[in-house]
C-alpha cells in the first residue's frame, strides 16, 4: 500500500471511530460544539487573516485569476459570516432520533423507523474556505463524522479552519477525529478517499464537472451529487405573457453561473409569434444572446442559429438557447431528451397542463409559474444545503440535513417469537 | 459492440420508454393489468406446466439436486399462489403520486415532494420462476418499468410467465415493453445490464453471495441489496432467562436458510453461568452445533471450539456461535466488527439498556425482545418486499413499494422571482 492509502486509511478508520460516538452523542452537545467552532473562528480571525495571507501570496505566485482570488480570500466580513452559519445550524432542529409510525402489526411485535446519521460523510471540495466550516457543522449538526478534502490552493486557510473545529469539539467533549480535514495536497489523497467504501459511507463532491466526472469515474463510495444543471422552462400557450417575461427573465439572469439558471426556454408555438420579440427585448436589456431553433429564428431577428450542442449546453453565462415546440407533449419530449433532471418550469394558467408537467417531467425540481433560480436548500425551507442531487436514489434535489441521515427499523417485543 | 451488449441496450431503451408511459399511467390501469396478468396464469396453467417440465427435464439431465428441482418446479398450488399474490398486490394502496408538506416559503412560492416511481428497475435472480411473476408486479404497482433476467435454468418457465405478463399489460392497455424478461442464456447478459446506468435506475440482485459480490464489483448502476446476514442476539444480565430461550431458540431454529437467521449468540457474563447450560439443552434438543469462546467453554460442556472465522460467519445451517461478553458495550462492540449491518437483538427487561441498543447497534433492524426471524417486509407490514438492504443510502431493512419509489420536489408560484 503507498504512503498516502495508508495514510487514508489511518483517517477513514478514525473517523468511523469517531461516527460511533457521535451517533451515541446527546443533540445538546453536538449543537454546543457548533457554538464553540464559532467562537473560536471569531476569536482566532488573525490566525485566520494570515493563514489565508499564505494561500493568496501562493495564489498570485501561480496566477490565479481575480475571482478565483476571491472566491478564495477570507475577509472579517466572511469570517463572522462563517461563525453566524454555525450558529445558525446550532439552532435548526435536531435531524436525528426521531422515531416514526411505531405501530403494531398482527404477530404483536411493535414496528418503527428512527433516523440516525448514515456514519462517515466524505466531502471533496475546490477554493473556498468557508465550505469547510460548513461542511463540518451539517455533518456534525447530522451526528456523522467527516473527512474534508478541499482545495490545494486553500491549506492553509483550510487547516487554520480545522484548528478552531478541533479546539471547539474539544471544548464540547466530542472527539476531535469526528471532523478532519486532510492535510495533503497529493492529488492521489482523492482517489484513495473515494474508495474507502469501508470506512466512508457517503462522498459529497462539491465542484466543476471535472472533478465530478473524475469522481464519478472511480468511486466505489455511494455519492450525493448532480454533474449538469441544464434547467428549461416552458411558455405555454395560456401563460401569461407578463408573467412568462418575469420569469424567464429573472431564471436566466438572477446570476449566470448557478445549477439552477435557465439554460433553455422553450415556447409554445401558438404564442411563439407574439411572444418571442417581447422575450428578445427583454434579454436584449440584459445583454443575453439567444440562440434559436429554425422556427424562432423565421419570428424574431437578431437570434443567433442554435448548433444541436446548444440543447444539451450548460451555459453558465448570458447564452440562452430558445427552441419553439408544438405543445406540452414536445415540451415534455425536448425536456426528456436533453435535460439534465435538475429543474425544469412550466408558465401556465391552464390546471390540467400545469399538474401534466408536475407529474411528467422527470426532473429533481418541477416548478409551476416560478423561477428555476429558486431550487436551493433555503428557499425551499431545508435550513441548510449540503448540495443538490440529481439521482434518483436517498436524495434527490437540494440536500439538507436530512439527506445527511438514514432509518433504521427498530422492532419492539416481549419475547414475540416467529410461528 | 457485441451483439449481446447491443441486444441489452435495446431493451434498456424501450424499457426507458415504457417507463415514461407508465409513469403517466393511472394507478387503475397499473391495477387492471396485475389481475389481468394473475387470470391469464390461471388460464394458461397447462402452458406453463408444459414450460416447466421442459426446465425440469433439462435440470434433471444436468444432475440439479432435488432442492434447486423443488425450487424449479410450478405446480397447480404455486402457479395459484402466484396469481393471488398479484391480486394481493394490486389491492395495496397506490405508492405513488403522494403530495407532501405543500408548505408556503418565506417567499411566497410552495414547496411540496412529490412520490414517483425510479423509472425502470433491473432484477437478477436464480431458480424461483415465481420471482419472475412477483418482481414484475411489485415494479408495475410502483408505476416502473422492469427488466427481468432469471436463471437459465428456469428459462423456459420464465418466458412463459413472461408471456402472461405481456398478454395482461396488453389487456390493460399497458406497453407490453413495461416488463422485459431477457431470453438469451448468455452469462455476458448480466455484464452488459448492470452498466446500462443509462437506461436503469437501480438494480435489485436477489441470489447467492457469489452473484451478489460479483454484481457488486462490476455495476454501474447503483444497488439495492444485502450481502450478509451476520445476524446476534445478546442476552442481557436483566434478561427474563425463559424468554431468552424463547426468543434464542426462534431465531435460530425456526429455519436456518434465511438471511435474518441468528448466527450468534452473545450472552453477558454475570448470568452465563446459568444460562448457558440452558441454552445448551434447548438446542441439543433441535440438533444444533454450539461453537463457543474460551470462557463460554469453561462454563458448560460439549461445544465445539469457536475458530475466529466463526464469528464471521453466516452459517445458513444448525450451527450457532456462542461468546461470552462482558455487558452491554462489549456486546455493541463484537456487533460493530463482526456483524454485517442486517438484524441484530438484545433481549432484556432493562429500559436503558434496551434503548441504547436501539440507538447505538447500527444496523437495518434492531430489536428488543423479539426474534431476529422477524425482519421481513411482511411480518413489518409493508405488505411486500422485494428485497432486504443493509446499504444505508435509499432504502435500509426490508424494502417494499416505497423502496421502488423517489420523492421529486414540486414548486408551486405565481409569477415568483427570486430577488
Amino acid at each position: 500500500m503507498s504512503e498516502i492509502n495508508a495514510t487514508m486509511r489511518g483517517i477513514g478508520q478514525t473517523a468511523r471511530a469517531a461516527s460511533r460516538r457521535l451517533a451515541a452523542s446527546e443533540a445538546g452537545a453536538r449543537n454546543a460544539a457548533l457554538r464553540a467552532i464559532a467562537e473560536r473562528l471569531r476569536d482566532d480571525r488573525a490566525a485566520l487573516e494570515t493563514a489565508n495571507e499564505k494561500d493568496l501570496a501562493a495564489g498570485r505566485g501561480n496566477g490565479l485569476d481575480a475571482a478565483l482570488l476571491d472566491r478564495l480570500t477570507l475577509t472579517d466580513a466572511r469570517i463572522d459570516a462563517m461563525a453566524d452559519g454555525l450558529e445558525q445550524i446550532a439552532a435548526l432542529p435536531d435531524p436525528v432520533g426521531a422515531v416514526s409510525h411505531l405501530d403494531p402489526m398482527p404477530s404483536g411485535i411493535r414496528v418503527g423507523r428512527m433516523r440516525v446519521p448514515l456514519g462517515v460523510v466524505g466531502i471533496i471540495y475546490e477554493s473556498r474556505p468557508n465550505v469547510t466550516a460548513d461542511a463540518a457543522a451539517l455533518c456534525l449538526k447530522s451526528g456523522n463524522a467527516c473527512v474534508l478534502r478541499g482545495g490545494s490552493e486553500a491549506l492553509h486557510s483550510n487547516q487554520a479552519i480545522a484548528a478552531c473545529i478541533a479546539a471547539g469539539l474539544a471544548d464540547a467533549g466530542l472527539p476531535e477525529t469526528a471532523v478532519q480535514v486532510v492535510r495533503t495536497t497529493d492529488r492521489a489523497a482523492v482517489g484513495a478517499m473515494i474508495t474507502l467504501d469501508e470506512y466512508i459511507d457517503v462522498l459529497v463532491p462539491r465542484g466543476g464537472k471535472g472533478l465530478i466526472e473524475r469522481i464519478m469515474r472511480e468511486a466505489t463510495v455511494p455519492m450525493i451529487k448532480h454533474l449538469d444543471g441544464v434547467c428549461h422552462c416552458y411558455v405555454d400557450a395560456d401563460a401569461d405573457p407578463a408573467m412568462a417575461e418575469r420569469v424567464v427573465v429573472n431564471a436566466k439572469t438572477q446570476r449566470y453561473g448557478t445549477c439552477n439558471t435557465l439554460e433553455t426556454l422553450l415556447v409554445d408555438a401558438s404564442v411563439a409569434a407574439s411572444l418571442l420579440p417581447r422575450f428578445k427585448a427583454a434579454f436584449d436589456a440584459h445583454g443575453v444572446e439567444l440562440r434559436g431553433c429554425e422556427r424562432s429564428r423565421a419570428l424574431v431577428d437578431g437570434l443567433t442559429a442554435a448548433e444541436p450542442a446548444d440543447w444539451d449546453a450548460e451555459y453558465l453565462a448570458p447564452i440562452l438557447a430558445v427552441a419553439v415546440v408544438d405543445g406540452l407533449d414536445a415540451a415534455i419530449e425536448h425536456i426528456d431528451r436533453h435535460g439534465s433532471g435538475h429543474t425544469d418550469a412550466i408558465v401556465t394558467r391552464d390546471h390540467a397542463r400545469a399538474q401534466r408537467f408536475l407529474r411528467e417531467v422527470d426532473s429533481s425540481s418541477v416548478m409551476v409559474n416560478a423561477s428555476t433560480r429558486f431550487a436551493d436548500g433555503f428557499e425551499y425551507g431545508l435550513g441548510a444545503e449540503i448540495g443538490i442531487s440529481t439521482d434518483k436514489l436517498h436524495a434527490r434535489g437540494p440536500v439538507g440535513l436530512e439527506g445527511l441521515t438514514t432509518q433504521k427499523y427498530i422492532v419492539l417485543g416481549e419475547g414475540h417469537v416467529r410461528e
